[in-house]
């Protein structure tokens, strides 16, 4: 788009090259995100302080230039993808944190990555809970733009239920501070929580307060082994019935048992073949996880058909692993996943389970499923061989079918990774028109021109139509 | 205002006389909240059905009526008086709760009370934490608009963080859902979240998804007392920087301490007579609050200069009984109350403490001051006689000085009560004009015809100019 040359080079001019960048490499690398579908932008802006996000963007309105705010680019959807081409910024030099350990707070800025924020607030004895299982590379400001969850969601909550303040510009670049770092705050509309999970498209956060949590004293694994899906599921809802609420209820299905298994070349749970499997974490203090551990084993005495606990953090960290490692084995069923995390209210379990069986018999595609039971938030990876045009078609039929089945059942199209590109042609099978009517009015009145992250979450978008780019990225899953 | 008449008459015939009222007692009945400011609205709506609200916005967005939703009036602020009259929508009959006691959710609709809702938890064996002094009276739809906090907050947080999901009506009369019975969504723009904190201005909740927690099984109750308020503040850090994380943690000033006591005829805390004191209590599983106990002892015994458990629950009530007492007997002090519910970070207790000593010698007033110490969040009362010509300007002067302050210190005007009328002079002491410019924004967007509880938050309105009505309402504190 030669019509952003000028702004370009007035962009260059006020923050210079260390900061703007427009050479192959730089640009190439800001195509695309974990979608691995590439949009080629115009230019690179790498800001090493807040204030330069404000420059841009006022620039960017003058001159109409479309702004995507990156950071590492893990999501899944292409909600970080410069679609319209246009300016990227990337938000990694802006990695500062700071635990408050008084106040059980941690100060940082948008491009500081999870695990080490984490690392932090455990060192101050502290705890924060969201965990993408990406949580090594991607960043809070990300987290915060789709509202990433992981697996504590149930007990703990998500993204939005850990950030205190927001601060940052509007898309018309101006800088904006949303809460105080205190736990209360109502004073005025509550626009740092609309700007969570907006994607990118109400504004760019530089900086977040996030709560935290007093760090768990003591851990308890328990891995379980049930007939089928529809037992393990059922099993599940009589635990959350009795208001045991587990730290992590990672639940596996027959299909996503087998791309363990292969993965690793080991068994995931010895003497259990051809089991859907829970993997139950408790957390919390000594005497509390002493206390309920009581109840969880008679819980796995009378659902489950087998039942194992971790004897040590060691084998409990070797069987976190092994259900890390079952999403990468799945390109072994397909070279190509429509990867969905759509959420599941408990009394639809059972009629989930039996859809889902439906889904794979009728489609005929491997459709490992995994996820979260104390949320309800289940990965269903809908396998296909790109090439095979009869696999295509049956994977975008079944795609359909499962997002109003979700809807149909009281659930949400997508649970944690948020719409992006990748979900734009279910979000008014979730949304009514004046859902949709009233979200659009609200981004208009805060982005006139329409400069932030154009093109998604509205426009309608099939991913699966579009070539994807064949890299390697950090986090893929061997 | 007789250009509303044609539409009422219409409003008449739509929704029948059981539900529109136009006759005097009413309309005085919704004429104020308890702010006891009163404007006389045109007619009173009372839906037996959340429908009947879409043909009421609808009727009103034609003939350009304002429309101010009510619950039960509780609120402070003047947030639910109609101040340029038309019509008010009354919610009560809409007050159905049901509890989901396997997802741990209660299915509310916005004129049932907190609490009965925290009774029917209880019941389920799950506990909603949110509890502003006036549960008995306060409707969740009243807490979800002034996201609505409580002696809680600190551990468990304000209202926002038990909503899961909303349904209502924009301000143009369209019905609208806002999220899922889920714990995660990530499917659009937040706008239940914008809804929660927006004072009755950006639409009307007529139901909700509240999260509930397991009920603790156990509480411990603790009183301390302290040489003053500075000391009570410092040795609070203290306990928060051990990361013990109270269910409850009352701050209670010599003001306080002496209002409490002349209300109830006995001392506080027998034998330590003019002592500022904290009131904590523990909750959680029977091991839990054990192991916590302990600590908190062995705190009291360092930083207190006496401290005294509860030997049962009656005994606990009885202490609560006393702190919920101090505010009614604040009115010996002054025939009027600036009703404050400021915040401040921890980290400016000391700097708080010691502005507040001086405010009080300054002005001259008495300004009993309480509050919640594990969120910041402290209840400033100014205290005045409205015929003393000196006394008001006082006030005034320091009622403008205390904002100040606050926001310097990093705190917030307004922690749990919201803006209203009340706090519309200091809205733009914590907001820049952007912020104050986006909100306005983002209010145009959703109700371009300005209907929705007209008047509030951004248009400045001096109460202390407003004569009160002189009316006793059910919660008022004897």
């Amino acid at each position: 788009m030669p019509g952003f040359d000028a702004a370009t080079r007035e962009l260059m001019r006020r923050l210079g090259a260390d900061v703007v960048r427009t050479d192959v490499a730089s640009l190439d690398a800001a195509a695309y995100d974990s979608s691995k579908i590439p949009f080629r932008p115009e230019a690179v802006v790498k800001p090493r302080r807040e204030e330069q996000i404000g420059v841009v963007l006022a620039l960017a309105n003058r001159h109409r230039v479309p702004v995507t705010v990156r950071g590492r680019g893990t999501t899944l959807t292409g909600a970080a993808a410069p679609r319209r081409g246009g300016w990227v910024i990337d938000m990694l030099r802006l990695n500062r944190i700071r635990i408050d350990a008084e106040a059980g707070m941690a100060h940082v800025q948008a491009g500081a990555k999870i695990a080490p924020i984490q690392a932090a607030a455990e060192a101050a004895g502290w705890f924060y809970p969201p965990d993408p299982s990406s949580k090594a590379y991607c960043t809070i400001g990300g987290n915060v733009a789709c509202n990433a969850g992981g697996m504590h969601g149930g007990k703990y909550g998500v993204t939005r239920d850990f950030i205190i303040a927001l601060r940052g510009f509007l898309p018309t670049g101006e800088y904006v501070e949303w809460g105080t770092a205190t736990k209360k705050f109502a004073a005025g509309f509550n626009l740092r929580d609309l700007w969570i999970g907006s994607e990118g498209m109400l504004g760019v956060v530089t900086g977040a307060v996030l709560k935290l949590i007093p760090r768990p004293a003591a851990r308890w694994t328990l891995l379980t082994a049930f007939k089928d899906e529809t037992a393990a599921l059922a099993a599940a809802r009589t635990l959350f019935r009795a208001r045991v609420q587990p730290a992590i209820c990672e639940f596996l299905d027959r299909d996503s048992v087998h791309c363990a298994e292969s993965a690793t070349g080991r068994p995931v749970f010895a003497g259990q073949k051809d089991r859907a499997v829970i993997l139950l974490e408790l957390a919390g203090t000594a005497s509390e996880v002493r206390e309920v551990k009581t109840a969880v084993l008679a819980w796995a005495r009378r659902h489950a058909v087998a039942h194992r606990a971790a004897r040590d953090r060691a084998e409990a960290e070797e069987l976190w692993a092994v259900r890390r490692k079952c999403s990468g084995a799945m390109f072994e069923l397909g070279d190509s996943k429509l990867n969905e995390d759509i959420t599941i209210p408990m009394r639809s379990y059972a009629a989930f389970a039996t859809f889902l069986a439906g889904l794979k018999r009728s489609s005929g595609l491997a459709i490992p499923t995994f996820g979260h039971l104390a949320d309800g938030n289940l990965h269903v990876n809908i396998m296909y061989h790109r090439a095979d045009r009869a696999e295509s078609c049956a994977a975008e039929v079944a795609v359909d079918q499962l997002m109003r089945k979700v809807v149909a059942l009281g659930g949400a199209i997508s649970g944690e990774h948020g719409i992006g590109l990748a979900k734009t042609p279910f979000l008014r099978i979730q949304h009514s028109p004046a859902q949709v009517q009233a979200m659009q009015a609200v981004k208009k009145a805060l982005d006139p021109k329409g400069i932030l992250n154009p093109g998604k979450m509205f426009d309608i978008f099939h991913v699966w139509q579009h070539p994807r780019l064949a890299v390697k990225l950090p986090w893929d899953h061997k």
